[in-house]
């Protein structure tokens, strides 16, 4: 394997950086398991390291992580891979899942989900979950619904309205349970009694945002939370938007609340686009800085718009099998009546009656033709004969 | 002239039905004027007649006015149009118009709008008007914007914003003088001190609806009021819809503002796509029936989305001439960091300091990247040392 050029950025290109991995001497704990050395590696890297992910995908991660450890592992990035090396304790992280009831889900595993995998190298190493349902099964119909932490009421609103209709029509609700949005997407769900997803910048034991305790406490209990990061990590600033790639690729598509022209939930439409997956826009008035965003995104076409949950099942659902009911007005009798009867009709006053010829002149048609209308008119109930000439009936 | 076949439905099928039009000997008064032959029969015919329109550009507005007076006119359709020769007096009709400063202008007419022309033979015999300035000057840079009378506090806003905006750019708004969304659109034009267009279905004499007297004489003094029915004509509800067509035609796209689902606004877009004219929508609330019409025309194609006057003149103005300027966020300065200096910045914390080598630990980075990007980040003024480590500045 030696002499073997990887890239320092990615899995694709050849360049000047190189990488000597050496098969390393099989070594007792740790370094026998896979799916630990996954968990290891998990903790040392920052999401996304396109470079160590293609380096497991070659070599696999327990070649990988004892090379790290050993030294013998030469690569551009490793010096930054080593920074956390001194307080890793992979025994600890398995601990404190299963204190909380979670488990780790590598690729391979039944559980992994494969949407995913269409992340490349920017897929995560390993998946941190907690929660009863089987992670394939919950995702199998998902969609994403995010959106501004400083929604309006309006906002909070539609989002916990859209997530309750979601989950009544069999599809997963999957969010960031921030404020706002997020937060209205997961109650709407849960209030529904259905499965919610969600994906966390931080550890699966970590309560953030902390007014969130109770939300992430029944999704724990009755849905499911998931994160790339192991148990104990903090949400830091840059791992929000990490974060978003995994919300728009384990989501059949994703729908956009509320948005001002700066949110997060843009950088989550984004990825949905780079996946090719349906973005979906909920408008709002024009006159709302956090409707901006979502506009923006129909306009450029990036977005469908999208009014109702039908519609959102319709755009990110199976050809042909959830076609959404288009809306339509009410249809008035009205609608059936012939040209000239309409404008026979039209001719007669509110209240009151009056004469044929009148009715002639005001119409612009001749006294037959309004003599026929008037008797059609009479037959389906809309007029009738009055001393004098005729007068509309009360409908 | 004898045998000409004219269709009774339009003036480009050759069918069974046929006219003779026979040139009429020239009379004295009302006979010699084509334009008042034009005036007499826009008070015989109710508009939408193909067939009149047809007939008249083929053969003169004289020649068929006289022809349908002394009967030599034969047509399936002309004892409908004879229904109102007893009671026409065309010489009242001017009387009334000269009372109300009002004039008549025919197709050839330098005053003619010959965007209407575009409705071939859906267009008006004649335009009836009130108002001082020329209409094609006027409507060189028209928009519409209608929508639903029963408008909510959103839309009245947004449309007496819009009508002022669009003012604002040097752009006439036309509308049809209704409650709603039409009186918003009005009242902002006139407020932003600009000229603004109503086109009525009824007389331009004749107030409606009742409570918008005080509109429609301010129209009338600072705007211009047009109608293809004589005066004193009174608004029938087939004429609404007829009269939709003129205000697409006249104008060079149409925004929607809010419209229920069977909105006669939807039916001003209907016409204006049918003219290859831009229909453009207003979005709303998704909670609110009176916007879901407008979202159907976003979702069907039919309509762009626009939030804002500049982004409507940029749909309807010359290409490059009006470009909008797309709807950007604050930029932050956050955004020119390095993608190793944020990860450092993230890495400490809010509030309190934090030594090199935690800091390395938190953001994943080898110790001297840490202390470069400490250092540009000092430089820059985002941190400053601290005994015992490094801080973030307050900002």
């Amino acid at each position: 394997m030696d002499g073997l050029i990887v890239d320092g950025h990615g899995a694709t290109a050849l360049a000047g950086d190189t990488v000597m991995a050496t098969p390393s001497r099989p070594a007792a704990g740790l370094e026998t398991d896979e799916r630990y050395a996954r968990a290891a590696l998990s903790r040392l890297v920052e999401p996304v390291d396109k470079a160590m992910v293609a380096l497991v995908e070659r070599y696999g991660a327990l070649t990988i992580f004892a090379d790290l450890r050993s030294g013998v592992l030469q690569h551009d990035r490793a010096r930054h891979w080593r920074a956390r090396l001194g307080r890793l304790d992979v025994d600890a992280d398995m601990r404190r899942l299963s204190e909380i009831d979670g488990r780790l889900i590598c690729p391979g595993d039944p559980e992994w989900p494969e949407p995913v995998d269409d992340l490349g190298p920017r897929r995560p190493l390993v998946l941190w979950v907690r929660g009863r349902q089987d992670l394939t099964q919950v995702l199998s119909k998902a969609v994403a619904v995010v959106g501004s932490r400083a929604a309006t009421g309006y906002g909070s609103h539609v989002s916990a309205e859209l997530g309750a209709s979601l989950c009544d029509r069999g599809w997963t609700v999957v969010s960031g349970a921030a404020y706002g949005i997020d937060a209205g997407a997961h109650k709407g769900a849960l209030a529904a009694g259905g499965p919610t997803v969600a994906v966390l910048a931080c550890g699966v034991d970590v309560t953030y945002p902390a007014g969130h305790r109770a939300l992430l406490e029944r999704i724990a209990e009755e849905g499911t939370i998931v994160s790339e990061l192991p148990p104990r990590e903090s949400p830091m600033r840059g791992r929000f938007l990490v974060r978003n790639r995994l919300i728009a690729a384990l989501t059949a598509g994703t729908v956009i609340v509320e948005a001002s022209p700066r949110s997060g939930a843009l950088n989550t439409a984004s990825e949905a686009i780079a996946l090719v997956r349906p973005v979906l826009a909920v408008p709002g008035p024009v006159t709302s800085a956090m409707s901006m965003g979502v506009h923006q995104l129909v306009r450029n076409g990036m977005a469908v718009l999208v009014t109702n949950a039908a519609e959102i099942v319709e755009a990110v659902g199976r050809i042909g099998d959830d076609l959404a009911p288009e809306t339509r007005g009410p249809v008035h009798p009205r609608d059936g009546l012939a040209p000239e009867s309409a404008r026979v009709l039209d001719a007669l006053p509110q209240r009151g009656s009056r004469d044929v010829d009148t009715i002639a002149v005001r119409a612009g048609l001749a006294t037959d033709t309004v003599m026929a209308a008037l008797g059609t008119l009479c037959g389906e109930g809309w007029v009738e004969r009055v001393s004098g000439g005729w007068r509309r009936t009360r409908q």
